[in-house]
């Protein structure tokens, strides 16, 4: 059924997220060719990308060079490119770099923001998915409150300094907690002219409780902690619009707001060629068989966020977060070194670790599946585990002293405009 | 002749460079009005932009908020502004936000790259003078690389893979050098599909020898050292033009080259207004008396790069350098706390503390007035001084433990194409 992999194949691997680089470590001593495409030359750590946007880590600490991780991979090859369309009839991928066939091909495309068709929203509102993203926020953020000191229009003043988060899950939470630690520790020291009590976080949900993946305990101290902080949530309100100005919700409530945060949802990073066929699900994943093929695909994987892996634990798939990505690149390569040994494959199976999220400063929740518990402990091996999980020696230091110095001074000091985002202020070089 | 200062007066100055934020120190405990201007939030700290250019370091800790420096300072009003005119009849600054009348101005505006009104060389050749273009030049330094191991066409792989800096002063060596310890220690790992001893690193020098400011010792030693690293220094040759392709000199010598770094020259950053009357240089900077007053105007001063005084020993004017700025600015500011006790001015008296140019591992120059040395020594002593000098304690340690991982691994890990240079590559968001 599966052709074995020979030392004349090749491989090709789409994406260098947390399953394309899993994946990459276990070929790595493989004889078969491997061709690793990513649209950047870089790996990005996406669960610290809120600390980029709220200048409390620089972008270059939770990013590591691709080149660097398959450095002593003597069968690897990466290029930067970016893949347009995988041509199934003559098993190629297309890229703005040209054409390369494959043998076997693992889409590990990853995610992007959804929107669900809202086009106004997208083309308002801001979001966190990449390192330049959540550098569009930043600047966008120190902005708002440069621009705030200026006007003398109340109303303006209010908007620029009203910070609405559509979405409760992690992002929008840990986003919202770091927002409401600059207002309290950062702005009064560095805009005495302006009040900045008056600065306004939002967090909307559009179900009954926030963290919806985690222990009711868990979704219940975070709300704790994050109304300890100043934070509003709202929850069982649903966003229906935001046309730059007012966010419009399924309910009479309305914000007026310069600054709207989508972190409502993400969906997979479809490539056109694979999209047609009948395996896709509404959130334009991928369905994939217990061994991460594609349906119908025998040499055509997928892994990670953009593979919906269903089971009995979870009918609507496996979440899309970083662990699931992890342990199904691993798997994935285990089974391909067995196809290589012309061995049949194993099943993946997935081994729930917990989750965990971060409010603020001796604020975050943890379960696990023995254990839940919240406060300063659990903010310990939070951060215990994302310096574990980050890749890197250089990018741990560097991250680690900036937490030491954060958390003692109450300090972030990669507040910096580096490159302004709004589009009426053109970049001064 | 002066008026003095009271508290009813407002001092505004332009920019928070090495000059501006001297300055303000000494002005942290008066009474009178302060208004800072700069058109980006932060200071920058620029004999260390080559390093970001050179992923040795990220441009976040090379940068520090300016409002986190004015933060215990009352008097102070920091605004992000671009200053675009002086209104020196009205006594007002003309701003993108609006206009503002001071009692005093400062001018320490700095300076910029200066092409000689070749606007062919402006268009197509990359600056290094600010952090925007610092990350530009990483990227495509970086983009080259990629594209190298693309094309087929031999004269278009060795034009990308050869660096043009024109210029040997500090600027100029400083890159030359970063960028051989690229080509030696990570290009190999990075590029293994691709030949990188053919990577060229050239420095045209106009003048008979290199770091013209230093003693001949330092400068032939510099030489020494880049030729050492690989880099051809190329003396006596003046560019006369670059078409984005070809950099034509005045000798028969040419250079197929994607990448021309001009580090050529500055000039004054000089402001409408101030620009009509008698006292500019060719250089564009302000003639400023031994006050630093701008010639003919008591209340308006200049101060760092933007201002020339001319001394016995320096009869163009004190170099354009950080330490006349940061004097300029100190004593600047003694003399406004003079102005306002109602006491005479002192006149600024320069101190000559050396100068120094790192080239590569180990290997510095080092130009004091009663010792210069070279070699691992001055190595030293170049970091303890950058180290020094650099503000912020969380900037010093990052700097630090950034240094001593490069040192130690032969590594630079901030080679991330975060921002993608190239215009025909759409940034990737």
């Amino acid at each position: 059924m599966n052709i074995p992999i020979t030392s004349f194949s090749r491989i090709i691997i789409i994406g260098g997220g947390f399953a394309g680089i899993a994946l990459a470590k276990k070929l790595s001593k493989q004889e078969a060719q491997v061709v690793l495409l990513d649209k950047n030359n870089y790996h990005n750590f996406q669960p610290l990308l809120y600390q980029v946007s709220t200048g409390g880590l620089e972008p270059d600490s939770i990013a590591y060079p691709i080149r660097k991780v398959l450095k002593d991979f003597p069968n690897f090859h990466f290029r930067l490119a970016n893949v347009t369309e995988i041509d199934t009839e003559n098993n190629a991928v297309i890229t703005n770099i040209g054409n390369l066939k494959f043998d076997y091909l693992v889409v590990a495309s990853g995610s992007k923001t959804n929107y669900f068709g809202n086009t106004e929203v997208e083309k308002h509102s801001m979001a966190m998915k990449t390192i330049p993203q959540s550098l569009n926020l930043r600047s966008l953020i120190l902005e708002n409150f440069e621009e705030a000191l200026l006007t003398s229009d109340l109303n303006e003043r209010n908007a620029l300094m009203n910070f609405v988060i559509v979405g409760g899950g992690p992002t929008g939470v840990e986003l919202a907690g770091a927002l409401a630690e600059i207002k309290k520790g950062i702005l009064p020291k560095d805009y005495p002219d302006l009040d900045t009590r008056s600065v306004q976080i939002n967090v909307i949900q559009a179900s009954d409780c926030i963290l919806k993946g985690m222990s009711a305990k868990a979704s219940q101290k975070a709300e704790d902690f994050l109304e300890k902080l100043g934070v509003n949530v709202w929850k069982n309100i649903r966003v229906t619009n935001y046309d730059g100005k007012t966010v419009t919700t399924n309910t009479d409530l309305t914000f007026e707001t310069a600054t709207v945060i989508w972190a409502a949802g993400v969906k997979g990073a479809l490539i056109k060629g694979l999209d047609a066929a009948g395996f896709i699900t509404p959130s334009n994943r991928l369905l994939v068989n217990e061994f991460n093929q594609v349906k119908g695909l025998n040499h055509i994987f997928a892994i990670g966020d953009i593979a919906c892996m269903v089971t009995n634990d979870f009918p609507n798939g496996l979440p899309m977060m970083a662990q699931p990505a992890i342990q199904q690149g691993k798997q994935l390569g285990d089974n391909m070194v067995r196809l290589f040994e012309d061995k049949p494959m194993k099943p993946f199976v997935y081994k729930d670790k917990g989750a965990m999220a971060t409010i603020g400063r001796n604020k975050a929740v943890v379960d696990l599946k023995r254990f839940k518990f919240q406060g300063i402990f659990a903010w310990y091996v939070w951060m215990f585990v994302h310096l574990f999980f980050l890749i890197g020696f250089r990018n741990r230091m560097v991250v680690f002293i900036n937490w030491v110095y954060n958390y003692v001074r109450f300090d972030r000091e990669a507040r910096l405009i580096i490159r302004p985002y709004k589009k009426n202020q053109k970049p001064i070089n």
